[in-house]
This record gives C-alpha cells, sequence and structure tokens, in this order.
C-alpha cells in the first residue's frame, strides 16, 4: 500500500493557487479571504470523504476517519494550512494535505484501523498579526485561554473574537475544548525541515525526538547622539558601534560552540539619520538549542562580553525578556515506532531536534506527540523557493502510513495520556 | 566698544520661544507658522532699527546698516534662524542676533564704516523636508536654480514655490539675485562649534579657515533571509553581521588615522524580524575630511577591508555615492584679520577647519568668507541642550566687532570678488 504521489501533489498545487502573489508566493494568513476561502475548500473536500467534522472555538478544523471502534481515542494527523506574508506553498499544508492523502489511501484500501484517524488543521500557526503564533494548538492545550483572549485585536483593531466567528470558532466554545483532549491519543506532524541537515546528509527524512528551546530579549543600547562631522571620534558614544561589537559576539559564540544558534534579526536605530551619531539601538537577540543549559550558558557567556564592550564603550545596555520557551521532548515511544518504521522499509532516516517550534510542540503537553520532516531543497523556508522533492514526499507519506498503522497496534488502549 | 551681552542673552531667549516644545527645544523649521512668525518678529525689529531691508527669491532676509560709501560693497554678518526639529535656541539664531547686535552697538557708538554692514538670514539652513539643507545660500550663489526647483515639493505634496511666496520669495524673483552678487564685499558667520574641541583645550573660539569635505554613499549588502532556527550558524549568509563587521571598519579606520570621521547612522534591515536572518542591510557611509586626499585614502582603504569581509561572507556589497562635497577652502586674508584682532585683544584663539557644512561654505565661491565658531559645552547641537557661555558669546561678539571694524580698512574698493 502506497500513497498516491500525483494526487497528493495536485492537492499541494491546486491549495496553493489560493493567495498566490505575481512572485508565486503565497500570502494566506489567518482569517483573510484566502484563509476563508481555503476552509471551505477544506472542510468541503474533507465530507466528500465522509470524514465528521468539528470546528473548535479556535477554528481548528478537525475531520474523523472513524476505525472499528476497538481501541478508544483518535490519532492524529496535521499541522497548519496558514502562511506568512509571500511564503511557500508546503510550509504546513503539507501535513495536512499529506494527513488528507493517507486517509484516502486507507480507505481506497478498505483498511478500518482499530483508532479512528484524525486530521487536523490548526488556526494561525504563523506570526501573525494578532502576535499569536502557533494560535491554534496553543488554545488547544489550554495554554491560550477565553480570557486571555477576550480584548486580543489585529493592527487594524479588528477583534479575535469576532474572526474566530467568522470561520467557525468562537470563545464561547473554549470551555469545549479541554473536553476534547481525553480522546486524542497520539499527534503526528509532517513538516519541511525548513534547514539544511537532511540536505547537506542527503537523506530524505528525520524523525524528530525534541524541539529547541528559543530565548528572545529585546536589548537597549543607549550613547550619545550627535552630529557626525563635528564630534570626533574620540568623543564619540555611538550605540551603533557598539551594537554591532555585541552582534558580531552572538555569531563568534555561537558558531564557536555548535550546540546553539544565536542571531539578531530586527534591529531599530535613532533617530536614523545619515548626519547624527546613533544614539540609541534597540535589536532583538534570539538564542535557541535543544537543552535549556546550553541556552544558560550561551546568554551568560555572551553578557559577559557585552559588559566589557558596554564598559570600554562608555554606553549603557539594557536586556528584557520576552520569550522564554523551554525545549519540549517528544513522546520517545512514537520516535521509535517511527524509527523502526523507516529501518523496516530501508529508507535512511536521522533523528533530529526541531530548531523551529511548531503545533507538535504544544500537543506534547497533552497527548504523546512526534514529528517527522521532509528533506528541504536548500533550508528555503517562508519564501517562494519552498520546495521538496515529489520522491522525497512520496517516502515520507509513505513512512507515515506504515508508521501509523503499526502504532494502530502497538497503542494499548489504556495509554491515552491523563490530563 | 563692546556689545551689549545682556540684551543679546534676551534676544536668544525671545527668539528661542518660537516654536519651543515640552522638552525646552526648538522645533522651527523654514516654512513652519513658527518660522513666520519668527520672519514678521526679525523684519519689523530691523525695520526698527532703521536697516534697509531686501527678501531675495530665496526668501533669505537681508537688512542694510549703510556706511559712509567711502567703500563700494558691503561687509554680510549672518546665519540662519530655522533649526532641526527639537533642536536648540543657538545653532543659527546665534549668528544672526549677533549681527543685529553688533549693528545695534556700532549705531549706539554712532559708528558709520566706509563699508555698508549687511545682516542676512538664509532660509531653511537645516536639513528640512524638501530634502534641500543650505537651501537659501544655495539659491543665493546660484548652486540651486529656479529650474532645478520648480517642481521641488515637500512630503506632503507641498510646492517649494508656492512656499516660498508665502515669506516674500519666488521663483520669480531668481533673477535679480544674482545681480546682488556684485556689492557683497564679505561674508562672516558666527555659529557655535558643535563639536569638542574648544572645549577640550578650554578656549572660547575659533577661526575657521576651511569647510570639510563630506562623502556619502548608500551600501547595500545582499545575503541570504532564512530561518533563524533551523538554519546553522555556517550555513547563513547574515547580512547584519557582515554589516556590523564593516561598520566596525569604518570606526577603526577613522579613529586610527585622526584626520577623518566616519559615520554611519542610518540602517536598514530587511526583513527586519526577530526570527529571519537579516537577507539585506542598507546603510549610509558618511565619511568627513579637511583634505580630499584623506576621504579618498579612507574610501579605498575601507573598501579593501569591506572586499575582504563580503568575500569571506559570500555576500554581495553594492556602493552607490550620492553626496560627494569637496573640502571648501575659506578667505586667508579674513582669516587672518581675525587672527590679528584676537591676538591685539588677547584672547586665546584656535583657527580650526569646520566638521560640518554651513552657509559660508557656499557664500565662499562668490565672496571672500570666513567663519568663527564659539564653544559649544559638550558638543551639543541639534538638541535642547545646545549651550555656549554668555562669557564666551561676548567674547566672540567683541572680536567680530572689531574685526570687522579692521576688516572695513583693510579691504580696498576693488577686493570685491568678481563672479
Amino acid at each position: 500500500m502506497k500513497i498516491n504521489l500525483s494526487r497528493l501533489v495536485q492537492d499541494i498545487e491546486r491549495y496553493g493557487e489560493y493567495g498566490k502573489n505575481e512572485h508565486g508566493g503565497v500570502t494566506r494568513p489567518s482569517f483573510s479571504y484566502e484563509d476563508h476561502q481555503v476552509r471551505q475548500l477544506f472542510i468541503e473536500e474533507l465530507k466528500e470523504m465522509g470524514l465528521e467534522i468539528t470546528i473548535d472555538g479556535a477554528a481548528n478544523i478537525w475531520g474523523k476517519y472513524k476505525g472499528t471502534g476497538k481501541k478508544k481515542g483518535s490519532i492524529v494527523i496535521g499541522s497548519h494550512l496558514d502562511s506568512v506574508p509571500n511564503g511557500g506553498k508546503y510550509d504546513g499544508p503539507l501535513g495536512v494535505l499529506m494527513a488528507k492523502e493517507i486517509i484516502k489511501t486507507l480507505k481506497e484500501h478498505t483498511i478500518l484501523l482499530d483508532h479512528d484517524i484524525e486530521i487536523v488543521s490548526f488556526t494561525a500557526e504563523e506570526s501573525n498579526d494578532f502576535n499569536l503564533s502557533t494560535f491554534g494548538s496553543r488554545c488547544f492545550v489550554g495554554r491560550l485561554t477565553a480570557e486571555i483572549l477576550k480584548d486580543a485585536c489585529d493592527s487594524k483593531g479588528a477583534l479575535l473574537s469576532e474572526e474566530l466567528k467568522k470561520v467557525g470558532g468562537g470563545l464561547d466554545k473554549f470551555p469545549e475544548i479541554n473536553k476534547m483532549h481525553n480522546n486524542k491519543k497520539a499527534f503526528i506532524e509532517l513538516h519541511i525541515e525548513q534547514g539544511q541537515r537532511l540536505e547537506s546528509a542527503n537523506i530524505s527524512m528525520a524523525v524528530i525526538n525534541s524541539v529547541v528551546g528559543t530565548y528572545r530579549s529585546v536589548v537597549s543600547i543607549k550613547g550619545d547622539p550627535n552630529h557626525s562631522g563635528t564630534t570626533m571620534m574620540v568623543n564619540r558614544k555611538d550605540a551603533l558601534t557598539a551594537a554591532s561589537e555585541m552582534i558580531l559576539e552572538v555569531e563568534r559564540y555561537c558558531k564557536a560552540k555548535g550546540n546553539v544558534v544565536g542571531t539578531v534579526g530586527r534591529i531599530n536605530v535613532s533617530p536614523n539619520a545619515a548626519n547624527i551619531i546613533p544614539g540609541q539601538v534597540d535589536f532583538i537577540l534570539e538564542i535557541r538549542a535543544e537543552a535549556e543549559g546550553s541556552i544558560q550558558e550561551a546568554i551568560a557567556s555572551i553578557q559577559d562580553v557585552w559588559h566589557e564592550i558596554s564598559d570600554r564603550r562608555k554606553v549603557k545596555v539594557v536586556q528584557e525578556v520576552f520569550l522564554d520557551q523551554k525545549p519540549v521532548l517528544l513522546d520517545q515511544v512514537l520516535v521509535s515506532v517511527f524509527e523502526n518504521t523507516a529501518r523496516e522499509m530501508n529508507e535512511p532516516c536521522l533523528t533530529l531536534p526541531s530548531m523551529a517550534v511548531h503545533d507538535a510542540a504544544h500537543m506534547a503537553s497533552i497527548t504523546k506527540s512526534v514529528m517527522v520532516f521532509v528533506k528541504s531543497i536548500g533550508g528555503k523556508s517562508h519564501c517562494p523557493e519552498e520546495f521538496s522533492e515529489p520522491e522525497d514526499i512520496e517516502k515520507v507519506g509513505n513512512l507515515i502510513l506504515q508508521g501509523i498503522i503499526q502504532l494502530d497496534r502497538t497503542l494499548s488502549e489504556k495509554e491515552i495520556k491523563s490530563v
């Protein structure tokens, strides 16, 4: 039994038409017109497949393919259908459309599993105008509550609570979400790697055993804004040259260590005029690592060097942490099932941590969860060039198909995680 | 004979009320409501002093104190009355109000010089919303023509030609400007130093013998925008870490050389998101030096290092020059007159280049010009903290007063510069 690759590839292309722009990129944030269109299309198609549809308070779309009923609960497969602005066709949709393809394949072979198989499409996984990424899964596991969200609105003042209602969700439906946890026995998310580890190793896929922790702080450097012509070099307190040294130290440390990645991606310079020495620089420091200890070690070491820089340059540095997401260990039983399945299929497969946060990292708090990555060409993601080879997609699809069949056998009736 | 310091200080405070904001700063760009008010006040006061008023096409305000007529032409003293947003009370007004004070002093002592003495307040000297700094003096010397300016408008679409009319100027009056050159025999501009050379030397004033050249280019660095979590350090082409190294090289070179100042004051990072490695950085490089050779040497040396950085980091660097203002030598006869006057007055006085461009740098193209700087406390300028001590202002005022009397004697009738 194999998935139907050409049907899946057609699905990816077809969904990719919604929000497609002149650069060939996809702009389909949750709650946009294009998102509304795709939701409608997706629900129609799940209905045609005979699935039982549920839309929860966070507007996550669930479709159930009933099993024999011999074992309670469902094995859930899914990801998200929203995209970043000018993103690609794969980040998100691949995981959802693969879930659809796997259920179609099972149905065509008239295979009923002992568990129900559920497909899920989470709402607003990507960074969005509500500043709430992995929104759907965080709501589902209870990390975002109706209380927290009641006044949330986007930059144009649109209320999240109203946007949810338009797509079948609603804060009033949040109390029902908790009751849904009990029957979720496992969660599997397929995603493109968004990096080059698989490509470098020339291997098609990886089973993901953990999700990195992410630390982010706003770093503010105060120097002295002064005239760029009349202020001699020795009299300057240039916030940007100080920031430059600090940014290079982040890079130097992380390159040397290898077990941590560090980035300054956002920077704001004030007054930002050609003829004024920068008086203030604010930037965001991001550190990610598989181990919490590596993150803490990086921060401590980088800060030591930063102190030396700020003392020497006589600028003031203030740091405010606004994200401290701990690393998440995924379910080791599920990891083994997929590793073993790959081995039985004679498919080379790596076991890796995920360097990005996905819905699975949140789902892991309520059920056994695992991820599978497929090779990304050039490691590209969040851009029109995002691409995974059809043959790799086929391999990973068959791995998940066989893995689920294996899992259906392995999971005992008692293994529903208590909440 | 001495200037009346308390009257001058009162004038500075009084003019500083127009456009004063809650931080104690002055926001009075040319053509603003506050600029209109100050122009009216200034013209009224010049009229009361009995001066002959002329407003030229660029809305520069001229007031003439007639001399004996024994020598043709006039000795002009002045600066500008406009300010940057949230600027100070001294940058510009000090030079204009000192000119008024000197003429008042001469009148009170019923002293008629052989030349006419003229006061000038140039329009829009500061960077402004029309992107035309040193506007008034550039128009006056013919560097900005009616043809160049006919469609100029600010960011809100207001036509410069219309704004000029509201304050007595107008592009139709530009042909008359040329005819005004012939009777300008010398130009003296007093300005705050805006730097700390005088403060460091603990000296009240300086005669300025040249104005530095200024070179500006837009530098664009193209790297690879990629996911900050999934892209390992070794696979990155981070445009911001490349820019950081390049910015530090500008600082290192200029500090080591001493005869040149270099600044990156403006920077733009794209996409500027916490979780995306910067794909592009655009910044403005500015280099200033007294000698053109020092500027060229700096650019060549910095670019050599930049090439090494871009090659090593595999990023693309493109540079586009948009300003290449050559250094200006001021009039050495006038410099000597003021140096000698200071010596005779037993006032310590430095001879320095100006590290910023002023109206005098343009006036030097049509008449003998010189500048005098007064010590700035903390080198502050373009901010509410801008300040010069009254005793320093008094000293420099008396230097200019005596210098002009000296100059009136020294300049022969033939010395009007031919245009």
